[in-house]
């Protein structure tokens, strides 16, 4: 398993130091292709600041109060360093990467401590509150929203950031009730490895996996990519315990309770703004005993919508259905095969599809099946039947094979585009069927013609990765030229003009990535002004004095 | 459809004035056999007060006032009449009917009122702050825990009801993201009559069905009997509009949010502590191709629950399983044979089951199996295999068909026991597979014994009804010869055993019935004191002076 103390991970960028994209041998053409998909002449080299250029104040607290903080824990588990600060400062979001980058973030916590246990964490909330010290709660750090960001509130007059990764034990396996409590500091490798031992799995896959923490997944109410079979963190969460300033929150593993409200579900999303969760129990599957990823092509986005729609609202069980609009499917096509001689064959198959409607517009989707032998097999048959019905062509294994194998490693082209002048950013939501086709339109055009109101051509991709019977995920990636004299404010406009038609047209500002400092500006209009009165009231009932991770989550 | 006014329906009993259990012809047989199995020498008569005969106080609303609530809504929609008052008082728990019956109820309201609209419920909350009136929201009344009754708080004069059922439109039907919205105060079998003009259906059918609405089931967090297709009614709820003392909560029907907490969930289960749930969209199913209803027998109660586990963690789509323990199988049993002659072939068949292990500890299962023809033909293989796998034999759809066609009857028969003497009443919990043994002997054992602390014989029976991965539902009915010189206290004993043992042990102090009055004592021990304290918190959000169906939830 993998070492994860901190300076073997990138401060600012993606994952493990010793570790790259793998452009297969092709990262010459590679950069070609992007700088013509770009329409730019040539990309700039736009190389990060070393650590010890980045400007940051010295710590607020005085060598006393370290070793008082360090009298609670112990020396090696309370860091002040610039590493630790700076590593600990902000998340890895686009925004995040752009300030670090080049020394533009605004503060860092004043000191980084790392708790071993429900008390712990008790001793270090009482030390904040003390001292006027916000805190910041911590586990992978993988969040793309600021939700990790160190900001202190208006009556802080520094920050705490509570790193929870020393928290990483199986405290219990319920094997018959299949479910497993863990400690929430513990990454998703370590956690899938102790379950696998016992031939269980919890299957939350977050393209964050490997970097991410069980109790970052809950608070911020993520999905898996295989969510369709695993459920989301809401869903997967048994019971909590959640260490607030006012003492333990706990709640019980009840398999469904009309016992008043759920309060797991006040919990996931909570964002660290209620406290910090020190462990919880967790809803398991048995290890799958078959694996299915195929692909299948359709003419357009909406007859692959319409298959999808037909096959959740059939309740076929189905572990992923992931479906790239036209200019993804045409754009990771590409990247696929950039530096390769095209054959013959691939030619008269173009053509082939071409003449039969499967053109400009045709669309990819990734079906994954997981579980036992029998609904595997149930489930291919009646997917099978339900795409093939809305003009879906089988192509076999390959595409969802090689999707499954890398599904982890795209965000590591992110810090060599950051390096090149490129900026890519994600952004998602979900809606109803009946409203998905017209908010992935508007999305679509809100963030080409904000990439476009500064004289740059953007790649602007979309797919459909989670599903209901209701309505689904909308997902989307851009890729353009940053505004090198203004990428800051660049950002700012094509997060507003995206978030703007999100907000105003039917969807979620987060289906999975959550709230945290950047999508505050548009909580109340999803929420309502009373919805944010009665989670402003829930949160005072355990943290008075908002200590817990201010300016996260509410306005 | 039937006429759901209130003179229509039982103001101290259930259902409908015209409607009465059916005993087959075998009347005088039941009730020998009854009192033979209660180890009665014979059943007292002991009727109910008529209704002239309840004492009950004058409205503490002036004419004035009366006139003032008639100017806001109209002359027909606020009454204080004798019936109505009674009618309104409390809910249909064993312990609502036995004081009604004998005129002990400590209250009624001062008036009770129709709203047809949230504008309308907006206006009579303004009221009712104005006079220091506690407001209680009733929908179908068929509250079991307390819900309904019309209880002031301390600094209340008095008490007015809001029944919802004056607003039951059908207001947004979305086929396609397959859902609708509905005004909270439909009863279930107008809301199934509309969706099934659309070939849709919620499915959300608790015993009550015929005698509850669509907001009493979410203010209740409640689930139907086929709860493992149809969800329960967190679940199955997409948005809300709640009209609360501070405004209206609305919720959005996104599939799927990670905008923070799920204010679905707070509303799902506040019992009309937050207000009035005006209007509710819920996520709806095809109405099923097939339906499949049968039984199996098991030698006991653990390899029966054995074989439930495996099917629910196969995720094996069932839409019901129902497993009554040894001593349910037999009364029930009993009681579909008392007063028929007893033929050869079922004494043989009786010798045969006793001699291979299927003899007194016998347990039936009932199988539903609801959907479109290729998974319901999926699910009764695997099913089959599941149950065979442990010693289940299945004896076809006869007592599964038999039980779906009068599932809606039994609580009929309550009202001809209390005439006689004799009480019942049920409970339930929820917990894990690995606890549910234990609780469900232990559950057994308080109830038996606090039967017999008074010198009486009962008859305790049990069976699981609702499933899940990590654990199960478990339900009890019990009936026990009345103490007639006190049997509220009587009650009060067997409730307060049953309750403490679940509370200890490891259940929710309920599965679907909710908290109401009834179970506020333990609701604290479930919840923690955090867990209150954030629930009081987020209340006092949106009614900071607790005029929302006060003294229920929350201690």
């Amino acid at each position: 398993l993998r070492d994860y103390s901190r300076d073997n991970l990138r401060w600012n960028g993606w994952g493990a130091v010793d570790e790259e994209y793998d452009f297969g041998g092709r990262e010459r053409d590679a950069w070609r292709f992007i700088a013509d998909a770009l329409e730019m002449e040539a990309l700039p080299a736009t190389p990060a600041l070393e650590l010890e250029e980045v400007p940051l104040e010295a710590t607020t607290l005085s060598d006393d109060e370290l070793d008082q903080l360090a009298a609670l824990l112990d020396d090696e588990r309370v860091c002040a360093d610039r590493y630790q600060r700076l590593f600990h400062a902000v998340g890895k979001s686009y925004y995040d990467l752009i300030r670090l980058r080049r020394g533009a973030i605004e503060g860092a916590p004043d000191a980084v401590v790392y708790p071993r246990d429900a008390d712990e964490i008790a001793a270090v909330l009482a030390f904040a509150a003390e001292r006027e010290l916000a805190v910041v709660p911590y586990g992978g750090g993988s969040s793309v929203v600021g939700g990790v960001e160190a900001r202190p509130g208006p009556e802080h007059r520094g920050v705490l950031t509570l790193d929870t990764t020393e928290m990483r034990e199986l405290l219990d396996l319920d094997r018959r009730s299949r479910q497993a409590t863990f400690q929430a500091g513990i990454y998703g490798p370590q956690l899938e490895h102790e379950l696998g031992l016992h031939g269980m799995t919890l299957g939350h896959y977050p393209q964050s996996f490997e970097y991410s923490t069980l109790g970052g997944w809950i608070a911020a109410r993520g999905s898996g990519q295989q969510s369709n079979r695993y459920g989301t963190a809401d869903e997967f969460l048994a019971a909590a315990t959640v260490v607030t300033p006012r003492g333990i929150l706990r709640t019980r593993d009840y398999p469904h309770s009309a016992a008043g409200p759920d309060l797991n579900h006040l919990i996931a999303g909570s964002e660290g703004t209620l406290g910090v969760i020190s462990d919880a129990t967790v809803r398991l599957h048995e290890l799958p005993e078959m694996r299915d990823y195929r692909g299948y092509l359709f003419r357009d986005f909406d007859s692959g919508s319409e298959a999808i729609r037909q096959i959740v609202q059939a309740e076929i069980p189905t572990a992923m259905i992931r479906l790239s609009d036209a200019d993804e499917t045409r754009f990771y096509g590409a990247m696929a095969t950039v530096g390769k001689p095209e054959s013959t064959k691939s030619k008269l198959t173009d053509q082939l599809l071409g003449a039969t409607g499967y053109g400009e517009g045709r669309c990819l989707m990734l079906l994954g099946l997981e579980g036992d032998a029998e609904q595997v097999r149930y489930s291919q048959a009646r997917t099978l039947a339900a795409c093939v019905r809305h003009g879906g062509i089988p192509i076999g294994s390959s595409a969802g094979e090689s999707w499954f194998e890398s599904r982890f490693r795209s965000p590591y082209l992110r810090d060599p585009l950051l390096d090149r002048g490129v900026g890519v950013d994600t952004l998602e939501t979900s809606t109803t069927w009946a409203n998905a086709r017209s908010l992935h339109r508007r999305i679509r055009e809100a963030l080409r013609d904000a990439i476009a109101a500064r004289g740059a051509h953007g790649i602007v991709m979309g797919h459909i990765s989670h599903t209901y019977v209701t309505g689904t995920s909308l997902y989307f990636t851009f890729v353009f030229p940053r505004d090198l004299d203004d990428e800051i404010g660049q950002w700012f406009e094509i997060k507003r003009a995206a978030s703007d038609v999100i907000s105003a047209h039917g969807g979620t500002i987060s289906h999975h990535h959550g709230v945290g400092a950047d999508h505050v500006d548009w909580i109340e209009a999803e929420k309502g002004e009373l919805g944010i009165e009665v989670l402003r009231a829930a949160r005072s009932g355990v943290d008075p004095d908002a200590t817990m991770n201010p300016g996260k989550l509410l306005p």
